[in-house]
């Protein structure tokens, strides 16, 4: 090892680490909202017992930095909030200093206390004072008017034998001089925990040295739905009846007043593009189909085109545009699915073979999980040596809907193709498109879930589905709402096309709410698949199995309209209050608490903005019977004074109920509810 | 935001992420010490189904790369051990690629299972092998012949149609063709969790594309002592009875017998220079001396010299080659203290006046801690213009006393002086002596404390002086034995000359004993301040003070030869059971293990190594009475199997019990001993 030179110039004695958020060291961004309060906290300390001051830099894009101070938090713990007002790149940067003069003042205050001579320490002031630099003020952010003016009037001040004038606040411009001394109760505000003349030695005290990190972090703003967001699936090609089966796209347009009406937000459909006739799936997954069966969405691609065509059956390319535009006017938001595969019909396998890897005999490498074979499914060859060709072709797929009026893509199985090309691919589409949301729907391993999150897509299809007991669901839980939060937003679904899980098999309407309940209110975003869900369906396909008997994925079906125990007013009800209560918005403020029946699960989440009412979810997961449960509510997150009243109101009934400290008892039955979702309020 | 411009050659498809060990993202070198094994983690996967393998290379300074396969631990987890065989700087990097041949071979193995067709599949594999660079072996660790030829071999089994031959082990040159196959007990054993094809394929598959991490990580592999040693600290200028005082350097050489017989490694020394006179301190702190005081060794620089000198009564500095050597033939070693402060009449106030701050009054700043005054003492100032001439020549003082024999050094107060000096300092130390150890005496705030560690100290000074209750020292050693372990050394005291605690204020030999067979056993390093520990030194200056009455920091003291509760035995049997059990040199493997009586806390360690028994300590925290309880033991990290019998024997005692599953019960009596520190064994 070479010996260490000296630096070329003297290092602070500063340093800035440990800062939050960070995805990887900074490898990879992390994730905001537009509008979402980003807190920043970092380390900042130097040697000895000179204080730290700290600024949070924020820019957007290639633009302007913007200074906000941070506040010591304890334990040189240094912590600043920004609102991100624009989508796409941000960065940030923390800056540390010496707070010379913050030191000098606060010797001071102990010496003068002390009743010692401050002589000296005088005139040291004014020599940190004649250094400090009022020009900062033309960089700072909410600079309070001619900080030159004041610090010379401060060391007037202390030049004439004025020892209390730092007791004061400072000097300003309109009243310096008049000698008034305001009271205790006329103290400026602290405003970033910083007292007045806290920001105005911030502004203006002598930084250099400082210390900064290495580099900035980047930090992608996100639109709110990419957050925040409810999804509706359906085929488009199945109706409800009386209407008779293929619906159209155009025809799917009647279905968007119920999706709206239902409270969600995003409506997707599974692929609409022509579907593959050899070797094509029949009902049931049959592997040999009748005439008349309609093959599988996800089977990508026949003589009428590929990933830019849409079914005949369905409609057209501008069908989508139509369809785009009329949930733009219901307040919704079109999703359409990128399944990045083909059938041996598809277009590209004839325009650009090199995409597809080819066998020893010459025939083109269908999908395989051995001993099984999926010939209906060639994969895209990601090793192809015209990889470069592939990756733009791809791309070009995605920036083709966008152009027809999409901007949510829920992309299904992403962990079958390369990280690089997602990585590359999401960075390229936002570059223009930074109100583009991506989807991951990956059920796989969780190192290459986060992963997906970390290389671009804004939410990620979870677990959820089949974490059922009270530890599952909480030990999930408080890991996505801690350890991956900076980058991985969870979407919740009860059920998918391919996913009926074992509890829904009962078709146990309590069971359909309880799941609904814990979706929508676990996790910011959520989804349902249906009518399949409001109509219970649950039959599988054979015992022990999780896809559904009869599946939309290989034949039409004709929903019927109504059900005895039809879901829908209970999905309205949670979408409802998702929409009412911020606090349900968000993940970071999702808290745990202590019941002392494993059949409760109790959890609580609050606005990081503040303004907002605290949530307090119980909910049941025994659909079977009634079940109670005294739960230990841990009142400090909730802003609830220790051995306090207050009221829990519950949104789903209206009902009022006055607690009192942390240990309440419930009983929840599930023939009238799946839980409580109550709003924590002052009594 | 540009738009990202397409990668000039196609990524691999693998990624290598979350590597462990890893400090500040890389910031900072892991530690590690010779000999040590060092296990490295790193998740590395690629999209989709295909198996990932993984190497890691390590080197030392800039030698050449060696290579060890890491073996799969699961959920996308690799690992792999090597054990470094020299001090300094070495480096290791993480290798993933895309394991083609395991991914063709297990899905030959699961079609050949299923009675699938296979010919094409073959066809794939002799392609794959075509590809595969035999070449590789010539660097790869464990080469096991001539891969080309055992290739070459597979190939040729496998065209003439013997589909089994995946399934045997790789045909080897010296009995390739033999026809011979071996039954399930003669296949080759698994190494790194590999089988013999899995090594072969991993040494000579094609890797290419492969990842890495963006840089290699450092470590620092520092000598055995750094992590493991017991320290003594004794004032030279104090002696024995009937020795008189003032002691001197050459008459400490006698007192080294007695260090290494109690079983210590490291002799410390407090300064040993000259010592001011301006503002001396009196005899328990006194601002006004007696004319026969001798001051504090803190208090450095007379006119007889500074940093480089040795104090005329102890000495010269030929005293202290005598000294180094000394200790070496004892198997000691001699710590000396670094103490970077100034009398008013170190030469250094007038020769380098401008690495002192000055006041506008003209004066030198002397040390502070408002309104409290410091006059003795000049600290250095790190913000001094001529910083680099202070810099070089504060490293020149180590660099002197490494020329007289000195290869450790306790560093006093080095949170008061700027991280990137020790930054600097200790790795230009270490290029050219990686045997130096220093030990931060920072009893500072935690942040400042593990930075000291991060920029290059070996070991530090811990809280543990200060953490009695069982969740105290529960929480404390279980932070420092994951989050902090791959920089941060623990060195616990139960006492300092700085710190007599109110526990040892009752002079309670019980008390003592209690606090000395935590630090022993909690830490892998620790010591006492001598006598006055083994002697049961307790009164404090003033009630509620944690400083010595009549502390040698200020006096000569003379003491006793003997005492009733001498503790020496104590220190005798904690050290020579550390040193018989290579558990106890470690701090990673640390478990505390739950008890029904707050007063008894149980933890264990294991040699990471696997040869040494594991230790499981009971120690009472209560010196007053005997104390009960049943411990829980968790068996797993001790390698006793669920439920089953094991022995613990005391090696205090000597005694053995015989123990059952998890519950045993334990007595505790603190007249007898401070507690148990079993080994565990098979029964």
């Amino acid at each position: 090892m070479e010996s260490p030179s000296l630096p070329s110039t003297r290092p602070s004695r500063v340093v800035v680490e440990a800062v939050s958020p960070l995805v990887d060291g900074g490898a990879f961004p992390a994730k905001a909202t537009i509008g979402e309060p980003v807190t920043v906290l970092a380390d900042v300390f130097a040697d000895g017992h000179d204080q730290a001051a700290a600024a949070l830099r924020v820019r957007h894009g290639e633009g302007a930095w913007r200074e906000i101070p941070m506040e010591a938090l304890g334990n040189d713990r240094f912590q600043a909030t920004f609102a991100p007002d624009a989508l796409g790149r941000w960065q940030y940067q923390v800056v540390g200093w010496l707070n010379h003069l913050g030191t000098w003042r606060h010797g001071m205050e102990l010496k003068l206390e002390a009743g010692v001579d401050v002589s000296v320490d005088v005139q040291i002031g004014l020599g940190l004072l004649a250094d400090a630099d009022a020009d900062a003020d033309a960089d700072a952010d909410g600079g309070s008017g001619d900080d030159r003016t004041i610090l010379d009037r401060l060391r007037a001040q202390l030049a004439a034998g004025d020892d209390g004038a730092l007791r004061r606040r400072p000097p300003h411009t309109e009243e310096a001089g008049d000698g008034y001394v305001p009271d205790q109760d006329d103290v400026e505000p602290a405003e970033h925990g910083l007292d007045a003349f806290d920001q105005l030695f911030w502004r203006t005290g002598r930084r250099a040295p400082s210390a900064t990190l290495a580099s900035p972090v980047n930090i992608d703003i996100d639109p709110e739905l990419a957050r925040f967001s409810a999804w509706y699936e359906f085929f488009p090609r199945s109706t409800i009846a009386p209407q008779q089966p293929p619906g159209t796209l155009a025809e799917a347009v009647d279905r968007l007043d119920v999706v709206a009406a239902m409270g969600f937000d995003v409506v997707y459909l599974p692929p609409v593009h022509p579907i593959g006739t050899t070797h094509r799936k029949g009902r049931n997954n049959a592997t040999t189909p009748e005439p008349d069966d309609v093959g599988s969405p996800w089977a990508i691609g026949a003589p009428e085109g590929g990933h830019l065509a849409v079914h005949p059956d369905l409609g057209t390319v501008e069908d989508i545009d139509a369809l785009a535009a009329a949930c733009t006017q219901r307040g919704l938001t079109l999703a359409m699915d990128i399944a990045f595969q083909c059938t041996p019909d598809h277009p590209w396998v004839t325009e650009h073979p090199q995409w597809f890897a080819h066998r020893p005999d010459g025939t083109i490498q269908y999908a395989e999980n051995p001993p099984k074979k999926y010939q209906d499914i060639y994969p895209l060859d990601f090793e192809s040596e015209d990889w470069a060709a592939l990756w733009q072709g791809l791309a070009d797929v995605i920036r083709f809907w966008i152009g027809h009026g999409v901007t949510v893509f829920r992309v299904d199985n992403p962990h079958t193709k390369a990280f690089a090309f997602w990585e590359w691919a999401t960075a390229h589409i936002r570059t223009d498109h930074p109100e583009v949301i991506f989807l991951a729907e990956a059920f796989t391993r969780p190192r290459v879930m986060e992963r997906l999150a970390k290389v671009g897509f804004n939410q990620s299809y979870t677990y959820f589905t089949w974490r059922q007991s009270w530890w599952e669901l909480r030990q999930y839980f408080e890991d996505l709402s801690t350890r991956t939060v900076d980058y991985f937003r969870p979407n919740a679904w009860p059920n998918t096309p391919d996913i009926l899980t074992e509890q829904l098999q009962s078709g146990d309407p309590a069971m359909f709410a309880s799941r609904a309940l814990l979706a929508a209110t676990l996790s910011p975003s959520w989804g349902v698949y249906g009518p399949a869900f409001e109509l219970l369906e649950h039959l599988p396909i054979r015992p022990g199995a999780e896809e559904y008997l009869d599946s939309e994925k290989y034949q039409l079906r004709q929903w019927p309209p109504e059900h005895p125990h039809h879901l829908g007013p209970l999905l309205t009800a949670l979408n409802g209050i998702r929409r009412q209560h911020a606090a349900l918005a968000h993940l970071r403020t999702l808290r745990f608490h202590e019941t002392d029946n494993e059949a409760i699960l109790c959890y609580s989440k609050t606005d990081p903005a503040g303004a907002g009412l605290p949530i307090l979810v119980v909910a049941n997961l025994d659909a079977g019977q009634v079940q109670e449960a005294t739960v230990d509510v841990d009142l400090r997150p909730l802003g609830v004074p220790y051995e306090s009243d207050y009221a829990v109101v519950d949104q789903l009934t209206g009902q009022r109920a006055h607690w009192h400290g942390a240990h309440n008892w419930v009983r929840l039955d599930p023939a009238l509810a799946p839980g409580h979702i109550f709003t924590v309020e002052a009594s």
